[in-house]
């Protein structure tokens, strides 16, 4: 049970079978930080190039192909002043025919503040204009581990490994299972998000640096085939792909899957459950893969006896 | 402002250009019953046969096409102590390798009571087994006016004109604004629903008959192009069609011109709120069109000055 | 066995229970002509509102619901020197953020000039620039029967009961079956087509009128579920739906029912034909419902024994 | 212009960027073996394991990003006399609700004969039932370069870079361009099929090892987006992605760049002669990454003046 302070002294732009950063075991907490999306860390300096830079891998002893790695977000903290986001919305969002009707993006990033002590991101888009105010709820964009067939997969798209999801679900409190492919898992993290939308429709969140802390647990022998997670209320189970229907399919398939192993129930009430509670949140629609969940109240497990 | 007490005498199944069941006027309310899904009333008598039987049309006098129609979803009530449902999860929400592994249904629906008094609806699908208990939390799953160009679309769909959405958030307290596409807009509704989960994977909600009053309202010379929603503490867009990206982009793209039309929001400033406080809901993921809807809270919009 | 010359007095926008504009018998052959897309006649005058106006529908007498109707196209020939064209190829056809590069359509249409002599069709679209020229192939766009449950579904889209398909391989020579929805069947035709390349992906084909022949055939009692054609050298199954995944699966699971029904094929023999010799055409990805065909060469059928 | 013959030693499982198996240049010629999908040989010996294992890579000098290699495949020539198939349609390929009505597939693969001098492959799925027999056109199934980003992605799926596109239109003789990512392009191939349907619909083609020939030319500094072809009839694109909807979306929009690039087009008339003339084929609609054509006749280019 040791934590482990550790300074990121390189960054990867694929999820793969990289040089551990650090050696952990399971059970361990890790304190560490993360840069944002374009590779700046909490001075705002560009540590490594753009694309979802990440912290790590960290090689977790113990994972074997075939178990579960479980992450429990502690702390996700925003750590400087500033994040930025697109302008405009992401054509594939909209009606192709109205896609022409899109406003002229400015050159760059939009530029938001971060106000811990109100608990809002603010951003004036246009000199004159209105402000725009959204409360600060910080999420990691992407994470996961290295993938299945000793591939390495780009930061800007993700899988049944986890990877650049975009989930406004993954907030500090969360506890997220991904399939392990390779020993030691080696685990991935960056991207943070002081705020985000669901379906990151401008193909961003309020992008910034983190100071991060997460702990870490394998499950021998469990075997998952998709990311997982658990919050104080509710469980759920996340889908990677095109198009948004596919994900519904996999997340899908994962909870009926997750409910009869885990949670006595037949396959036929986890069905009728489903069918009468399950929720699906929206996590992005602008990535490579989309991202969508299916989430259940726990109260809606708790009232089946 | 009269509050018309309709008894129907007849159902449709396809909203189309048929003889109005009642004649109304712009903020008239409406007491009337929907029968379930499969024609059943009250008293649990099929009187009509199966397949979201619609009441209506009203004819709402002086609405023409280009006008908005607002109706008040002001009581949705279930007469009856039972309602039913699918049992298991449809093909096209699983894995397509997982379908094989579906359990089989039983014949028939499953039966739910209805506990107003607890607010819940139970069900029990295997003697001996589990019993599952969900809020009751009535919604309308057909509703609609006559669709464009003289057509008389099946009330298994939906559309532009509304229809068959599925949506749970339909329920009582939400305003919801359709297009207008012909003399009197022609109103219809029905296919109660006592909950629903998102999606309506199973097929259904727990189909219910309802007691109903709506007031309706026709905002002339207001064109819109899906339906809208007001609650509350939310404004919401719909968005109707396969797969559930084209719904996302119907729904995106009608939020966009609502919030630039009406919000006094700029294209650019609408972007960029609803790119980091967008929600979106999935009506459903069963019908032949699926629904997906574009939400944000009353305080996002208050949030930007 | 009559041939019956029928010259149009009306038009429709959406194939539905409309009254017969003629009755004919099974067997019988007619002579009539369609409008193009626009409305316009032989002499280029616009005798019925745009969109899609069908010629019909012929209520063929014997034909119930269960029946399949089967129609032979025997002639379709452009009867007038000029057909019409979008400009531009859709921006759903595109990569949404390709869309914004596409070039400025002229206002109206482009027009093609129909050389039946060369067997060309031809345009300029630019001064001074280059001229296009396409072999004439004249087809069939929208056709089709009466839909189920009573509705009345636009000319724009498709779906079981035929429609706007917009498929390239409706030609003369094909023979082309419908599911019968309602008694007589009501066959409805249009929307012709000088030549068309797949997927119709500028929104328009060649558009024309047309002088037509065609002869019916009514099959009792034999059910399909979606079209179906022969030609002289394959046999094919149509699907139409969104999205073109959709499209797919309705043409290959009507292909197997076909296969096993009627070619004394097992169905795993079905199946390992079709994965080594299927063919898929695209028919149109432009409207409402896009359409794909699963197309077999009849070689490939007497090549298993 | 040396002819390098290459014995493998190794194959790759992905398309990374691995150690060379050998050093070639631009306007060399390759004359090697490639495995079947399953790892066997010419003896039919697994060599390697299963999941389209790749002979190569072959670094071309000269390649850099930004560049584009071309690929002549000049022979393509089964090397042993069987080959192997699935049994069933997958189920992604079937109506949803039909998926439970397929045949349960016989253990293992179905061996095809195969007959070069007869020139088809022949396979009785059934003892006492049909012979099917479909004509010999050999394939390669899976090729391409390292992809973009240093990543290795699964020979399972295709994107850019290639990969395993399974389009039964990579016959000898065709010649395949691909973007070049990193320095040498390392360039890999396999997974040949002695025939197979379009769509790739029992999840196989008729799997054999190939010997095989091609000639590689770097092209520096012209930079593409997606994989293309040319033969002695046509030009086409290749688009890689999910849904079918989005694989069309690259490929026209790659063919438009081609179109107003090299072959004096203006925009207008690109769109307007893809309008009448484009062809599109159904490369595979069963591996993660689907792919469809955008296909040209030269002679509807030739016929553009």
């Amino acid at each position: 049970m040791t934590t482990h302070h550790v300074r990121p002294d390189r960054y990867h732009h694929t999820l793969g079978s990289h040089r551990p950063l650090a050696h952990i075991a399971s059970g361990d907490t890790v304190i560490t930080t993360t840069v944002d999306a374009a590779g700046r860390d909490a001075d705002g300096v560009a540590v490594t190039p753009r694309g979802n830079p990440m912290t790590g891998p960290f090689f977790v002893a113990g994972a074997r192909p075939g178990d579960t790695l479980v992450v429990e977000l502690e702390q996700l903290e925003p750590n400087r002043a500033t994040g930025f986001s697109g302008w405009t919305i992401a054509p594939n969002v909209l009606e192709p025919q109205h896609v022409a009707q899109l406003p002229v993006a400015p050159a760059g990033w939009a530029t938001w503040q971060i106000d811990r002590a109100a608990g809002v991101a603010q951003c004036r888009p246009e000199a004159g204009g209105k402000r725009i105010s959204v409360p600060l709820r910080p999420m990691l964009g992407c994470f996961g581990v290295a993938p299945a067939r000793g591939q390495a997969i780009s930061t800007a798209t993700s899988g049944e490994h986890g990877g650049n999801m975009d989930y406004n679900g993954f907030v500090a409190g969360t506890r997220v299972a991904f399939p392990v492919f390779c020993d030691g898992a080696l685990f991935f993290l960056g991207d943070g998000h002081a705020a985000q939308g669901d379906g990151e429709i401008v193909g961003t969140g309020i992008e910034i640096s983190l100071d991060v802390r997460f702990t870490v647990h394998v499950v021998p022998g469990k075997t998952i085939g998709w990311p997982r997670g658990e919050t104080a209320d509710a469980i759920f189970t996340v889908g990677n792909a095109r198009p948004l229907d596919q994900c519904v399919q996999h997340a899908t398939s994962e909870m009926l899957a997750w409910l009869t192993s885990e949670y006595r129930l037949t396959p036929l009430e986890a069905c009728m459950l489903l069918g009468q509670a399950a929720r699906y949140d929206l996590g992005n629609i602008f990535d490579p893969a989309y991202t969508m969940v299916c989430r259940l109240a726990r109260a809606a497990l708790t009232g089946c006896r």
